[in-house]
């Protein structure tokens, strides 16, 4: 059994998803290690990680609408305003999805269902470099 | 340290809680792994998995409806309705418990408290083949 | 490659966040694995695990009254009634947040972002005792 860290850097431009599955594939296929346990954290607590559907983009369109309803960008509703209107709900909708994905790795390819990708969920309205780790162990 | 690979399909009969502890006890029970971690993945984005009570069933009830008020089944409230009222909101409720599960196995048992279970969380209303990915890696 | 099993015990005064971070820090640095990964489980389903900001206490007070508000302590909304007002909201906050963190060491350290933080959230009003599953597997 072995290990690597690896840190991604990704470059967001402001709310929305951001398909991760292709970068990540692309770097697990570098790698020695052909079977094991892909851990991902992203180091935000204002972005989060989602394992989504791929095929019809509406439903993503919608789930970015549930949580902004869900969370409305209202100053008058937090304590927390300093940082602007969309940084509270940004850590509220943080919260109830994900900061961190355990995937497994068979024969470099991450075990996903046909309509699964793997979403970088940015909360924020600005651009923002998100930082995330990789961290693989297998053999 | 090894690893193995497996798949469990679980047939749904609709929207609730199918208890999976048993199922991967039993898996568990047969592999030469005796400790080590168990990555559960479920290869759908529209149910999910949980870690809930098994005592009180009307715990599970009083969720069930939570999230069936939270979310509710009203094709006027979503761009993605062309799968069914069901569909959309089964995307919500998915995203905001789990699609992955890192269980701890200690002598083929998994770490759990007294008094939780592990739950597929169906979020359809007709019956469906729910894949799950097992992944146990140790020694 | 080796794993350790361990568990904690955190003594909650009721309602809130408690910060784990150096608590788990300081069993990590007495232990022989240097890198590898962390799994963390809370053995119970009305308290649980979230990685969120460390710096604005303001973010844990406006995180604590979102759930409060989204999920009312009211007895008339739930059938599950007999272990208290907070019990079955507790539950439903447990199910919407994480049970279970898989975190990712390096050289004895936790890879997180610099505003990140590791919290117990206690959903329950009166003091408990809970158990917390810590599992290293690394070398």
């Amino acid at each position: 059994m072995d290990q690597i860290f690896h840190e991604i850097k990704i470059e967001t431009k402001g709310q929305g998803f951001y398909d991760l599955t292709k970068q990540a594939l692309s770097w697990l296929n570098k790698q020695k290690i052909k079977n094991g346990i892909l851990n991902i954290n992203i180091l935000h607590t204002s972005a989060s990680l989602l394992i989504q559907e791929n095929a019809d983009p509406d439903v993503l369109y919608d789930l970015k609408k549930f949580f902004d309803k869900l969370i409305p960008m209202d100053n008058k509703l937090y304590k927390h305003t300093t940082e602007g209107k969309d940084d509270m709900p940004a850590h509220i909708k943080s919260a109830i999805t994900n900061n961190q994905m355990t995937l497994s790795v068979k024969n470099k390819k991450i075990i996903l269902g046909t309509w699964q990708a793997l979403y970088l969920f940015e909360h924020r309205l600005e651009k923002h470099t998100r930082s995330i780790s990789l961290h693989l162990i297998g053999n």
